[in-house]
């Protein structure tokens, strides 16, 4: 087989690898579901923490169940001291996303049940590694802004907390409320890069923590979760809203990739992005000063990419080209965006790993070679 | 497309992804080539620092080049403090690969150039990942026997650092040598599926401490690196060479899987296999004890299994089916090969992923959705 001319599928472009009930994306209709619910459906009724069991359990849970799910987010919320002390002596040192990913890759140090792989240990695990991605990636940010590990409140929700502990102060729920949204409309994708190198390692029977611990390898990419950040500095870059026209055509006129635009999948608008644009919509009328200019900005970027390549090239906003300026009208600064995506896709990250595993295939695909063979070793005198 | 009935590529197996001059895997005809080097070319001529140097740069070194390498080698031989802790504190706590994964992990924490994404920092940084990976595989196996962490000698070569990191006295050279095959054999081979994961997490141009982590992750799982320890036990569980082959009957009988035979590429021999058994059948003479019994299991199990599944099944022994064995034989605990195995692939990792980066796409490959769309949200009072 591998001596006839194989077909090349570059970026595995069209390839399906397995079947999934866990996320529909229609990119020709621009829908995106959950388990069956629309997202929109779920941003306007539910909360992450609710969409997270959803993902994980297939069923919107009762209120017992939901009751359940909460407190045992809230129990795993605190972070082990070795951990706060790892993030504390490193995290000036390098990216958040290579803390985050360290700091989750050794959470099984202190997981007594780390090596048992039954499904109802992954599932414990998962809502383990759902709460403490969270807690890591707000201490990160935390630790960074110059303060200190915040002690979890129990009593609180799981975006509350987020805020919480890495602020330092109770956050307003109106603040809680977007939040909650952009951790809902992260929590899942299908396949994309992360979620297929979750299932990649997962496939080698790796456990859960090996598995999500390369999702934020992978996730790291400005291809991938670091196109909000690269928008948004596109966005600074404009400065001024009445520059942002002229930015943009020039631009693309010097061929250069506008971060934001764009997608794999989706061929016209992403639901995703329409959800978060309202709240830029809302900041360009109630806002002040830089986030007034900000989604000024964005807003008018927009239109006018979708005038010169949304229905001629299919090249549409996507969800990263409005995340950024929402992030900032939250307080959040820029470096913890990527880490937010993370602590928001653990959900879909860990329900597809349960997934994969109850039909579990090791994914190997081939490379064309396309070198010699048979060259004789040359002694090295005898090499230029 | 979506909506049409998509084939399902279950394993992406036999699926090309992309190009590549690194590693011809003859699986039809059992050969195994590097750069167009036959492994036995190399085995018998090379040692693994020049077959590192081939890897990532497609060619023999000559005199000064190879110098050279082997000084970068060593000058990178050092662990930072923080990360000698790190095992320190935590090796006793998890598994060997999920410390070897978290400290490759906080590597970029003590790289001034850890976020130079250019092709000549990610050589420096390949050269950096293979010879630190070797030194913490090497000091995890150390803390883990209760020494504490070795010093390297710059003096010494990349193997004979290893043994000298991990034991604390300098090896003697046929151990070495021998270690230094195993190390070759498993340097690179093709897109197996931690080089793939390894390339699913840089095609999102995450960057090589990033790749490389998610690559450590892909290869702990038993169906991948961890098999040779899993061989290895059920040799151990045989006990007496006279008990081989009613183990085998019987394992057979109950559909057990044997761990060390069968492989996605080679439909024959493994070529890194013959050389591997080729110690243990010296072993088989020249051993005494445990190593002497060892290998006569494996020899037996071997031959056994290849009467009864090799021609007919086409499941032949592979290397890790062999290389448990000869690791106890030079003194190496069996927690470490795994580690073993990542410190040698990271080779083939990093050469991997300088190829695919000259030429970038990202990997996103599809799933075929088998759940339901549209469904409405349900109140929690009105749920059962």
């Amino acid at each position: 087989m591998a001596d006839t001319e194989p077909v090349i599928n570059k970026g595995l472009e069209g390839i399906y690898f397995a079947e999934s009930s866990i996320c529909k994306v229609d990119g020709q209709a621009g829908k995106l579901y959950y388990r069956g619910y629309s997202i929109e459906e779920l941003c306007g009724n539910s909360d992450f923490s609710e969409v997270s069991y959803l993902l994980l359990n297939d069923k919107l849970p009762n209120g017992n169940e939901l009751e359940g799910f909460r407190q045992q987010l809230a129990d795993e919320r605190y972070l082990p001291k070795s951990v706060v002390d790892f993030i504390k002596e490193n995290s000036m040192r390098m990216h958040p996303m290579d803390t985050l990913r360290s700091a989750v890759s050794m959470l099984p140090a202190y997981d007594t049940e780390a090596y048992d792989n039954s499904p109802g240990s992954n599932m414990r695990k998962s809502v383990k590694l759902i709460s403490k991605s969270a807690s890591i990636a707000a201490t990160i940010g935390r630790v960074r802004s110059g303060g200190d590990y915040v002690m979890p409140d129990q009593s609180m929700g799981h975006v509350e907390s987020f805020l919480y502990m890495l602020n330092g102060r109770k956050p307003d729920p109106k603040t809680v409320k977007i939040l909650d949204v952009m951790f809902i409309v992260h929590a899942e994708h299908s396949s994309n890069a992360s979620t297929f190198g979750v299932i990649v390692a997962g496939s080698t029977l790796a456990d859960i923590y090996a598995a999500t611990t390369a999702g934020i390898a992978v996730l790291k990419g400005p291809l991938h979760g670091g196109a909000d950040e690269a928008a948004l500095e596109m966005m600074y870059n404009i400065g001024d809203p009445d520059n942002t026209e002229k930015y943009i055509e020039d631009a693309l006129a010097g061929k250069q990739k506008i971060m934001g635009f764009g997608h794999r999948v989706y061929k016209t608008y992403d639901p995703r992005a329409r959800i978060v644009k309202g709240y830029l919509e809302d900041l360009q009328t109630n806002g002040s000063g830089e986030l007034k200019n900000l989604s000024q900005i964005a807003l008018r970027a927009e239109k006018l990419m979708i005038d010169k390549l949304g229905a001629s090239k299919g090249i549409w906003p996507n969800i990263d080209f409005f995340a950024g300026p929402v992030y900032v009208s939250l307080g959040i600064q820029h470096e913890i965006f990527t880490p937010i995506f993370a602590a928001s896709r653990m959900s879909g990250w860990c329900a597809h790993m349960l997934e994969y595993w109850k039909n579990n295939r090791l994914l190997r695909p081939l490379e064309k070679y396309t070198g010699q063979v048979d060259l004789k070793y040359v002694r090295i005198e005898d090499r230029k």
